[in-house]
C-alpha cells in the first residue's frame, strides 16, 4: 500500500488522507470486494503513522460504507466496482503497486453501452474516415516500408512540420524541431507527468478537471490543488493566493471549452496565468483539444502564443477531431524541457506508429480548415438540439449553459446525488454519462454530470436523453 | 536534481552513487555541455547529504572527465552527448525532472545511419509487409469505423483471443481475458515498471541487460542488481544468494537468446527462477521477443508455462517479427496484477490503435508458423554469413558464440574500450553498433559490442562489417 501523505501545515488530517487514498482504490475497482485490508498495526507501520491514525482512517472508511470490520479478523472491502474480479492469488493482494487511482479506466473503458454519452468524441458519420482510409491504403501499397520502420522517436519529421505550420496559423511560434508527436493527448499528459512531476510536487488544476489527468497526477504522488472556476475559467486571482502557500511545479489547464465544465479562460486571465508560471518557475500544461470547435466567434489565442520563455507545454490532439483510433497529438514545447519529453517518449514506446502519422499528414496540410468549418456547424446543430431536449424534459432545477464550443454539456443538479447509483440505473437502460464526482478527488456525491452530444447520431442522442433524464428525475426526487 | 540514494548496508558509498547518477544524466545527454551544476552546498541540501559527500561526488565526476570546476564559479558539464542542445532558458536548468537515464533515446533514436547495426530488427525484405498491407487496405475500406473507435483499453478482443491461442500452442495457459495488448514490448516493460516498481524496490536483471529496460527501472527509482550470466543464462544460484541480502520485488529476464548476450536460460534454471519468485512473493517479467527464431532445436518452454500462481508476467512482441512499425505486443498475466496493468495502460494512452490490431490478427491466426519457419532459415543464413566474415577479418582476440537464435551477435573484445569513441568513428563511416557499456549501469568502458545481422540486406551487412571491424582493430591497438 503506497500512499503519499502530506504532512505540511494546511493539509487535511492524516486519517482523512489515508481514507481518501484507500477510498480511491476501492472506487476505482483496484481493491476488489472481499479483499482483506492490512491490519491496523501493519497499515500504521507501512505508512509511518500511529495506530490511532490508522484506526481512524478505517473508521472513516467504514462510516463511508467502503469497508466492513469483522471482529477479530480484520477489515474487508465492502463496496467496489462491479464486474472487477478478485485476484485468486493471496500473495498478489500483498503486492504493492503505484496505482492510487484509476477512474479513467473505471469510467471510460469499453462497456458495450448502447448510448455511451460518457465519451467526449465525435460520431463517425462526421469524421473524414473515407479520406483518411484512402491515405492509409495508398501508403501501404506505395510505401510498405512505413510498416517496418521504427521511425524517429520524436515523430515523423514531415508530420511535425505540418503540425508546426498548423500551430503557427494559430499564433504559436512552433517549428518541427519543437514538436513531439504523442499517441493521443492522453500520452502527452502522461509524458509530462512522468518527466516533471514527482512525489510531493504541487500540481494546480481547474475544479472540476479531466479525470484521466487526475489519475496521472495521483499516480506520480503529486499534491493536487483544485482552483475554483467561474464562467471565465480558472480563478487565476485565487490561484495566485494559493501559490503563496504552496508554490506550483505545474499548472494543468484546458483553457478552451474546458473539460468537463465547458468554460473558457478569458484573455486577460491567460496572461495572468502565464505570469504566475513565470513568477514561480513553473510549467503550464495547456491541453487544447477543442479550440477549433467554436460555435460563435473563435476563442482567445492559446496561452502558448503568449509564451516567450518556455513555460508552456502546448498539447493538441489531432485524432480527437479527425479519427480517435489514430491516437495522435502534438506536444509543442521550447527549451530543453522538450528534449527531456522526447527521451521520456522513447522509453515509453519507442515512438508512435509511422503509418498513421503519415496517413494523417495530408489531411492536416490540406482540407483541415474546410472540414473544421463543416464540423463546427454540425456540432452546433447537435448541441442546440440536445439543449432543446433538455429544456423540454430536464427535471426542474437542472441547469446548464449552452457551451460556446466543444463536445459536451455540463449539467448542474439542484442537489448532490449518488451519481454511481444513477450510473448503474442508466447503464441498465443502455445509457452512460460522466459522473461529476470523478472530476475531483474528494467527492462521493456530486451536483454535476457530463454528457456528450456528438458521440451518437442525432436520433440516438435524443433517444438516450429521453432514457436518461427521467431516471435523473427519479434519483433527484429520492435524494 | 532527484537522485534516489541507497543508504542500506551493502550499498556503494554515497559519493559514488551521486557521481554515477549525475554521470548517467550527462552520458545520456540530459545535462548539456556547459550546463552549470548546483553548488556543493545546494546539492548537499537537495539530497540530504553532507557537503563533504557532495564535494566528493563532484571530485569523482571531475576525475572521470564529466565535469570541470571553474574556481569561484562552480562545476560545469564538460563532456556530453553531441548534438543535444542547451536549454536556452536558465530557469529550465533548475527544473527538476524524474529522468535519471536515457540511454535508449541516446543510442537508438533515428540517426540517419547508413548501416544501423545497433538496431535489433529485421530487414523489410524478410517481413510480410505485402500481406499486412493488404489487411490494412481491406479494413480501411470495409470497416472504416475502426479508425474512429477508441476500442477496448485492454486491446481488441479478437486479437487477444488470437494471441492467447498462439501462446497456448507454446505451452502458456492463456485466455483472451488474461492478455493485454501493448504498443510494443517497450510499453509492456514500461507498464510493469510504472505499476509495480517504486523507489527503493529491488529489481534483478541479467548482466548485461537491455538498455531500454534499465532506463525504465532507473526512472522508477529502483535499486538494480545485476546477476552474472554464463552460457546457460542467468546464474540463478547467485541470484538466490543475492536475494538473501536484498529481497526482490521483480526479476526482469530475457530468457531466450538474451538481449544483448544471446544466451538461453536452461530448463532447470527456469524452474529454479520461478521458485525464487515464489519464495519471495516477487514478480518475474519474462520478455520473450525471440523464441520463435531458433536456428536448431526449439528453446525450452517459456517460464510462464511453468507458472501456476501468477508470478510470471509474460511479454511477447509480435511487431518485432512481423512489422515493427505496428508497435504491438501481448502481455499475459494471471490474477489481479493484470487488472492493475490494464488500468495503467488506460491512463498511458487509452489503448493501442484498433486498425493495426485488427490488421495483424489474420496473419497471427493464419500464416504465422509457415512464415516463422522461412524467417528462421533466412536469419540463420545471415547469422552464419556474418560469423564467416567475422572469422575472416575480426581483429585477434575478438570472440563470439554463434547464437542459437535471435537477431544479434555479441562480440567480446580482448580488452576494455572506450566504446563511445569507437561509436563516434564508426558513425563517421556510416556504421552504428550497440556499446556494451549501456547494457549495465556502471561502465564507461566495455569489453563488448552488439551488432545485428538481420537489419540490413546481406550485401550491406557485409559492407558494414568490413567498415566497422578495421576501426575496431585500430581502437584495440590503441587501447
Amino acid at each position: 500500500m503506497q500512499i503519499g501523505l502530506d504532512r505540511s501545515g494546511g493539509a487535511p488530517p492524516l486519517p482523512l488522507q489515508i481514507a481518501e487514498a484507500l477510498g480511491h482504490r476501492i472506487a476505482s475497482g483496484l481493491l476488489a470486494p472481499g479483499a482483506l485490508l492490512p491490519s491496523i498495526r501493519n497499515l500504521a507501520r507501512e505508512l509511518g503513522v500511529s495506530q490511532v491514525t490508522a484506526g481512524k482512517a478505517y473508521a472513516e472508511l467504514e462510516r463511508e460504507g467502503w469497508i466492513e470490520r469483522r471482529h477479530g479478523i480484520g477489515c474487508y472491502v465492502k463496496q467496489a466496482a462491479p464486474g472487477k474480479e478478485r485476484s485468486g492469488y493471496a500473495w498478489q493482494e500483498r503486492l504493492n503497486d503505484c496505482l492510487p487511482r484509476a477512474q479513467l479506466w473505471r469510467n471510460f473503458d469499453d462497456r458495450e453501452m448502447r448510448y455511451p454519452l460518457h465519451l467526449a468524441a465525435i460520431h463517425e458519420s462526421l469524421l473524414p474516415l473515407r479520406e483518411l482510409g484512402g491515405s492509409v491504403a495508398k501508403l501501404v501499397t506505395g510505401q510498405p516500408e512505413l510498416m517496418s520502420a521504427y521511425g524517429n522517436f520524436q515523430g515523423d519529421y514531415e508530420l511535425r512540420a505540418t503540425m508546426a505550420r498548423h500551430l503557427r496559423q494559430r499564433g504559436i511560434a512552433a517549428e518541427p524541431e519543437r514538436v513531439l508527436v504523442t499517441s493521443g493527448a492522453q500520452q502527452g499528459i502522461d509524458l509530462v507527468a512522468r518527466t516533471f512531476v514527482g512525489p510531493g510536487d504541487v500540481v494546480y488544476l481547474e475544479d472540476p478537471s479531466y479525470t484521466g489527468a487526475i489519475d496521472l497526477w495521483a499516480g506520480r504522488g503529486a499534491r493536487m490543488a483544485f482552483v475554483p472556476t467561474d464562467r471565465d475559467g480558472m480563478r487565476v486571482d485565487m490561484l495566485l493566493r494559493m501559490c503563496d502557500e504552496r508554490p506550483p511545479k505545474l499548472i494543468y489547464t484546458v483553457p478552451t471549452y474546458q473539460n468537463p465544465s465547458g468554460v473558457t479562460l478569458g484573455e486577460r486571465r491567460r496572461r495572468a496565468l502565464l505570469e504566475v508560471a513565470q513568477a514561480y518557475g513553473a510549467l503550464i500544461l495547456e491541453d487544447d483539444p477543442f479550440s477549433d470547435l467554436y460555435f460563435g466567434s473563435p476563442p482567445p489565442p492559446p496561452i502558448k502564443s503568449l509564451d516567450t520563455d518556455g513555460h508552456v507545454l502546448y498539447l493538441k490532439s489531432f485524432s480527437k477531431m479527425l479519427a480517435p483510433g489514430f491516437r495522435l497529438a502534438a506536444l509543442a514545447a521550447d527549451g530543453d524541457v522538450l528534449t527531456r519529453l522526447i527521451a521520456a517518449k522513447s522509453a515509453s514506446d519507442l515512438g508512435s506508429p509511422l503509418l498513421t502519422q503519415r496517413a494523417l499528414l495530408p489531411f492536416i496540410a490540406g482540407r483541415y480548415d474546410a472540414y473544421a468549418a463543416g464540423l463546427r456547424a454540425a456540432l452546433r446543430r447537435r448541441m442546440e438540439k440536445a439543449a432543446r431536449i433538455l429544456s423540454e424534459i430536464a427535471p426542474p432545477g437542472v441547469g446548464w449553459t449552452a457551451p460556446e464550443g466543444g463536445l459536451c454539456l455540463w449539467l448542474s443538479l439542484p442537489r448532490p446525488l449518488d451519481t454511481a447509483a444513477l450510473a448503474a440505473d442508466a447503464a441498465a437502460a443502455g445509457v452512460s454519462f460522466l459522473p461529476g464526482s470523478v472530476c475531483r478527488t474528494d467527492e462521493a456525491r456530486s451536483r454535476h454530470i457530463r454528457i456528450c452530444y456528438s458521440i451518437l447520431s442525432e436520433a440516438d442522442t435524443e433517444r438516450a436523453l429521453r432514457l436518461l433524464l427521467p431516471l435523473l428525475a427519479r434519483h433527484l426526487a429520492r435524494a
